[in-house]
């Protein structure tokens, strides 16, 4: 048996793995990785981080599981990655749940940890980097800034666009947005923002075919279109995305212009 | 000299400390620290990674300079750290900025990076795990969660109340929003959220003054003024504050009979 004493009870710790870069794992996560029995890992960012780890040297003695979703394949339900999650505790395993970012970001970290608590199992949450904050950072752009953005708001494409006050100094980050991007900007250029607000994508932050593409509302869906832009990315809306070095002079300067 | 060699060119990272606990430093982060000459410290988050690193017996061989704001002094104005961060760079230092949270949320880092680029000193960042999430998590709220919310918006207590748009299940989270506490409540009560949706001050996360508070949007001022609040805290609006264990059992059970 790979656990630990026989009769030590087992754990389950909820690890954010970061965006998928092996150095924006945090200390704790990277020490518990080391500790655990199995890992139960998901496809993005999770992945990405222990393959870099195995080609850094770094042993990890546990039996990794993937419950990601892999091309072609059906993602394991989320049911059955809670039952997996008590059943290997109560083997008593020291169980690592590695998440993709943030476990309570768009990452059902929450229903986990409820699942493993109404089965009296010991769990704990461990933040990652979100992707939300890190894959606009990797292009330069920050979601506040003084004088270009007091506030900002993460949603996915599908909810709530139609919602979002708010002008240009107000950020607006989508993750899971890359399906309904046209109806997404068309919502949101209607509103105070406008067409010609600044829009960003970025591609595969930290990723092999990381890749950022910049327009505006107006123009992005067709440029992501136009360029076969996939999934995962991160879009961001706003007067932000002029401070990125991929930003084309005209957007660069219009700022310039309008401060 | 404390530098490298001599005619090494000095850089900068601009490094996110997270919330104010060492094990939330990313793993990049950390090496950065212990291969620094100077490292230039907020006071909120990073000056208590820096006393848990070295209580863990960490050694680092940098020097530190305090830039953070203590109480009866006044904050090294932002300029005067600019200028710092760039005649540092200038010496052949490796300097590591260490900011609270993440660099780029509310953290003056795009300003920090533009100095640095303007004077031609070779920079970077590093994100942190930003207490926007990481400070509700440790309290047991998630930003989102199925079937409660479905996105978050994150200001300060100053700017654009008013514009937010959204139920309660578009969770709201002020940043220094203490002082403005019983303001931005009103307004949020005004809104779709209505006085009885949830909501939490966490005050401290992560350090020795940890407390959690929770009421509604109706309570939280007076509760707020009652128990003393101090900043730094954090505050959460919206629905997903019923899953934090702190929640008293009237909102709790409220919640269970709504779904
Ligand atoms: C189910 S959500 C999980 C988010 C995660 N919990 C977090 O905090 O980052 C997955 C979405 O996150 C975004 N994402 C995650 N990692 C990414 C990366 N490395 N590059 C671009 N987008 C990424 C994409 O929008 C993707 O569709
Ligand atoms: C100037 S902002 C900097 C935010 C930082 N860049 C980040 O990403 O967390 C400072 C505010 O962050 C919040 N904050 C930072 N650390 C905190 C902690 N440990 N506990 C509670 N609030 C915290 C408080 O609202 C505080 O007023």
């Amino acid at each position: 048996m790979t656990g630990g004493a026989p009769d030590a009870p087992g754990t389950v710790a909820l690890v954010g793995a970061g965006p998928g870069d092996a150095g924006l794992l945090t200390v704790r996560g990277l020490r518990l990785l080391e500790a655990a029995d199995v890992i139960v890992a998901d496809r993005l960012g999770a992945r990405a981080v222990l393959d870099q780890l195995a080609a850094e040297g770094v042993e990890l003695r546990a039996e990794i599981v993937d419950v990601g979703k892999l091309p072609g394949h059906h993602a394991v339900p989320q049911d059955a990655i809670n039952a997996l999650l008590v059943t290997l505790a109560r083997e008593g395993k020291r169980v690592v749940r590695l998440k993709g970012g943030d476990p309570y970001i768009f990452g059902r970290g929450g229903e986990e940890l409820a699942a493993c608590q109404a089965a009296g199992v010991a769990v704990g949450v461990v933040p990652g980097i979100t992707s939300a904050v890190s894959v606009p950072a990797i292009a330069g752009i920050p979601l506040t800034h003084r004088g270009l953005a007091t506030a900002f708001t993460v949603a996915t494409g599908h909810d709530q666009i139609a919602d979002l006050g708010g002008g240009r100094d107000h950020t607006v980050v989508l993750l899971m947005g890359i399906g309904t991007l046209a109806n997404s900007a068309i919502t949101l250029a209607r509103g105070e923002r406008g067409g010609e607000c600044p829009a960003a994508i970025v591609e595969d932050g930290y990723g092999p075919r990381q890749r950022v593409t910049i327009g505006t509302l107006d123009t992005i869906a067709v440029q992501a279109a136009r360029r076969g832009i996939r999934s995962p990315a991160v879009v961001v809306v706003g007067d932000v995305v002029t401070l990125s070095p991929y930003a084309p002079e005209a957007l660069r300067s219009r700022k310039a212009t309008q401060l």
